[in-house]
């Protein structure tokens, strides 16, 4: 199993999460291409700790809109996204290699990833993106997506990742955000869960079923103290059940 | 010889210059990456046309300041100049290997041009960034100055521009623009005045003498009309007199 | 009747449009306050052309979207963007109240004008920034639009504009560009529709009835030579046939 | 006395020191205005905040410069300059307004704030776009610096600051950074001669000798949790020492 991680989201003066401890903690890092986040100095800091330790680097790519972290939906035409998501993939990739690793994925950020997970359009831009920076650069996508569809309808190496923190529906959808209980805060509960979905690829669903969900990776959080703490935990009870960490791709 | 010219100068909805014109007239493209001017589009049109005609494509690197199109001294911190270069021309290269090419060379713009032509940190940290990308990406500069001298220093392959419309100190200065008759406007003046460079290696300097002037390339503008008449007929003269014209790497 | 127009739409070093020409035609400036386009000098430059002239000048609020031009759908809380309008009416009051006049309307550009005409949180958000600034500075709205509707509900004076050069539907809405005929370009057929428009309140709509406009002034555009000398012909015959032309504000 | 402190630095997601717990201990607040730091939204915000609790609400203004933080020298046009500036305190000014109190001083951040200390064409840019906003609008300056003569010779009403925390030299200018003993850490020796600033406007310079420093404000930091208890500190021994605090406009 694979745990990944948003890192690399700081911008100038301004810090976001603990990048050094969660590089100690996940399989892959998304960095932040500096379009919602991230600036050329942080990129070059992390792609080089990560490849350090051996952590799969992942382009982070989302909107030009540093002001809105990139949580905003933005009406961009699709040609205009592709060469956006290309921009950033070439822009991070030279920083990979200067340490010696390379950008091994993709994964869209915030509004993007929202947005391309149901509308074919951005979704189709997003992989058109990818796939011309090089044909077998893979895409980390939510399951069932039109995201996912739109990867492999082209050829592009696609996996899921799956939330232990997040409630799921029965046809396998998260809980949106606005509901009670969409997001769990019981570290044990989420631990457990983070175990169960990788050893058998199923997790109780919102309404107490069984759900299948197949994930290659799972995404943990890093942006506070606790959340750090709990990446952590999730690390640790996988590692001691025996589920062995490396990256998906 | 090679002529270059700065291109890929618009932003969103602005235009500059008349790019399709001028890459019929140049051998080698300098294309800005996004930090002055330029995206993601422009990027991606620039060099699919550059591509489409074998003009070499370079990372046109600036100060990351668009609303004063990289014109503006920055004291920005050499080692997050490195990262900036770096930055740049990975994203460059992204659209020129989409379309079959790559960036052969960096040239820098602007008021990053002026400073590391005579500040040995910033050269240095240019030819950094430039190295890093891999260490033999050519960097072209103005001739026996800082640039060419740091580039030299860390194996990175040098080569050195001249100004056909510009005038030269018997030091092989140019004239500073802030003093009258720093640049030429006589068409048929500047045209000659190419051809002598590119034949002879010689010019008449600013004094009257005779002045050695090695240049690899030629830099000609292409941002008003008038400009990209001058180009065509300096390529004309060039070509007609028996000059071959190839991108100098 | 008045004549309104989008200046001051340049940035850094590109340009946009014929200020020049645009501020001895109209009779209301809507000028880019730095979000979609504009900066601090063309914003200076701009209100103190039309200051002289007698033009009142307006704050042409956008999305925060230089790389969209602001014509890109932006999904911002309605706080954020309240926030964002409230900031760019005082920067460009600032050089209004410079040049001895003030900011006299605001105006919505691009993707904010049409979402707030359809939309009622945005067009509420909008409302409120124009309110708080203070309680009798106006806006002009698509007629029979949410954003007017949002407007005289919170008592900020609200006034309508027309498009001479668009066709309209039977019920009052603007054909979709999409659609052939939308735009008029026979210059005659412009100047008489906007003649009829400011002496009638009536136009024909594109179904060949009679429709009734209320509209409190008349939208020209500069953005080309073209463009500029229509706009110089509706001045010309509306002054020719004894139409007042001043400000609605 | 009077305690000025550097507030509203937050960006977007991003978040810089504690400004509400700043806005309890000083008495003026030098807002960010979204050139170096600070959004719409953080400067409506701290714009109420410092209404509610009668704190004077002065503009920060700084180089357009995001990525630097302001922090980086710009070669800037002195014309460019001023017109950046008044678009800062006019953006500024509508929250604070809005809020019912207003603008009533600007202090220059970080690279502006050395320079233009120094640089008599940067100093009087920085005072044309003060004065131009309107004429009583005051100026907080480094002490016997080109900015106050700027101001004055302009008829700005300026004002001097002086640093608890930084060693003068016997001249009175700071001590450079780059020097051991630079910034001065013991909380006792601060605070102690912050009160020594405020009842003799003498402090003891780098080299042990007496130095007379008229200063009209104090200025604290608020970046660190230990910043802020410093800050405290000094509130706590001026006001128990019988000093009235009080903005210095």
């Amino acid at each position: 199993m694979d745990l990944n991680s948003d890192l690399g989201e700081g911008f100038g003066a301004w810090t976001m999460g603990d990048d050094e401890a969660m590089l100690d903690i996940v399989t892959s890092a998304n960095i932040a291409c500096g379009f919602h986040a991230g600036d050329a100095s942080v990129m070059r800091r992390v792609c080089e700790r990560a490849a350090e330790r051996g952590v799969a680097i992942g382009a982070h790519v989302g909107y030009r809109d540093l002001a809105g972290f990139g949580r905003r939906a933005l009406d961009i035409a699709p040609e205009d996204l592709a060469d956006e998501v290309l921009y950033q993939i070439g822009a991070l990739d030279a920083f990979a290699r200067a340490a010696h690793s390379c950008v091994r994925y993709v994964k869209a950020h915030g509004a993007l990833y929202n947005t391309a997970a149901v509308d074919p359009e951005q979704a189709a831009a997003l992989v058109e993106g990818v796939r011309r920076y090089h044909t077998d650069l893979a895409l980390l996508c939510p399951p069932d997506s039109e995201m996912l569809r739109a990867a492999q309808a082209a050829g592009v190496p696609a996996y899921a990742e799956a939330f232990a923190d997040r409630a799921y529906t029965p046809e396998g959808r998260l809980v949106s955000r606005k509901l009670p209980g969409a997001v769990l805060h019981d570290a044990d509960e989420v631990a457990a869960r983070a175990l169960t979905m990788a050893t058998t690829g199923e997790v109780v669903d919102a309404e107490g079923g069984k759900l299948t969900l197949r994930a290659d990776s799972l995404c943990v959080h890093g942006d506070t103290p606790g959340a750090v703490e709990l990446a952590r935990r999730i690390r640790e009870l996988l590692t001691e059940s025996g589920v062995v960490l490396r990256s998906f791709v």
